[in-house]
């Protein structure tokens, strides 16, 4: 897995911390990059405030492939990501017309609050919105998309061939209806056996039932069916 | 705000960044902490590394008043939280008989995979766990938690009280179904007026019409009763 492409999500919004609304763009984020072979190296959830928007912004972009931020791109007082974007790479916010004749095309008027959202980071490139018209932009590594679900999909779709992948990653399960301590130590030793594929287990508990998700992962098709037979065969043949 | 307590949660967990698993616990939490007057400054989800895993926690439980976990204290080859956060404080992983009596009291045996989970880093105190009885535990100011909603829910019920918030704070929402660039610039004005309280405007889509949550929060509830009134009154009379 070397030189593997990666990338960190970063959701903007007070309205995730405070428990108000349930996060969604992390799981779709995530299964978008799984599918492209990009790894998901972490998702953080910050608040509506320009210093902390852009600190952590600007560690993420070195550290990692890609970043993509959600929320705060609105025509609102509490929606700072431009500007927060624009303070990290050190350039202005400048009006982009092409941005500006889009929200055009999405509303009765063209308030000032509206233009505020064709306020963009000083040569960054824009990010389609097909399904509100104001677009979110890209500049350097960093992909900035809004936070409804919908139109963060909706953007996705728009910038995804622009992404470079890895090899696509291969994710099979199985779920078994035991408790890990039974299991624990057979699947440790498969798991020492096939060092080449990632396996985790994941405990649910679903109508009182306890269990767990085995997942098994890797880029070589052949060796997570061989990772995952060997596990079916040892777990299911327990208790 | 001054000396307001404040909160990082941290998931710890790949079928989160997966995208395998949709997350519950930052809502849960975000929720209660909301409830007793605790900020909840930033959420984490990170990926099943001791070394990640040592580092975000060093770098969040000297930020904030308090520093959650949730995810990866089982028996599994892949559930390294507990021996991570003995790294990050510089301590052993011991066994905690009590812990290990506990475990005992849960399962029909006793497997070396299931006394993994009595090994808890020295001077922790345990948290309860009245669901599946392996326990979480708190070493100053971090507090290890299940990964299983339902389990973390009743993990932090036993431990509510040990936590000391600020004044609590009041939330009061509005939605209106009008396009937020119609009437940013009233709420804008309104939020200028009443900057003692929070004021938030939260987009979002039903059923294809696009509308926003006005949120005003606040610890004087009188305040946040005034400045719901004026947005009520100023953008209900609007379109």
């Amino acid at each position: 897995m070397n030189e593997q492409t990666t990338a960190a999500v970063v959701i903007i919004g007070n309205e995730i911390l405070s428990g108000k609304t349930q996060d969604a763009n992390v799981k779709f984020l995530g299964e978008s990059f799984a599918r492209l072979g990009i790894v998901l190296e972490e998702a953080r959830v910050i608040r509506d405030e320009p210093a902390t928007i852009a600190d952590v912004i600007n560690e993420c972009r070195k550290q990692y492939t890609y970043v993509f931020t959600t929320g705060g791109i609105g025509p609102t007082h509490d929606d700072m990501t431009a500007e927060s974007v624009a303070r990290a790479f050190g350039v202005e916010l400048v009006l982009n017309e092409e941005a500006a004749k889009r929200i055009g095309r999405g509303s009765r008027d063209i308030t000032p609050a509206r233009l505020k959202m064709a306020m963009i980071p000083e040569g960054a490139s824009l990010i389609d919105n097909p399904l509100s018209h104001a677009p979110g932009f890209r500049i350097e590594n960093v992909f900035v998309m809004a936070g409804i679900p919908s139109i963060a999909r909706a953007m996705f779709g728009a910038i995804e061939h622009q992404l470079e992948g890895g090899a696509t990653i291969r994710s099979e399960s199985i779920d078994i209806y035991q408790r890990e301590g039974d299991f624990a130590k057979a699947l440790e030793e498969i798991a020492s056996r096939h060092q080449e594929v990632e396996i985790g287990s994941y405990p649910f508990s679903r109508e009182g039932r306890f269990g767990a998700s085995i997942v098994v992962r890797g880029t070589d098709g052949a060796r997570v069916e061989a990772a995952l037979g060997e596990i079916s065969a040892a777990l299911s043949s327990e208790d």
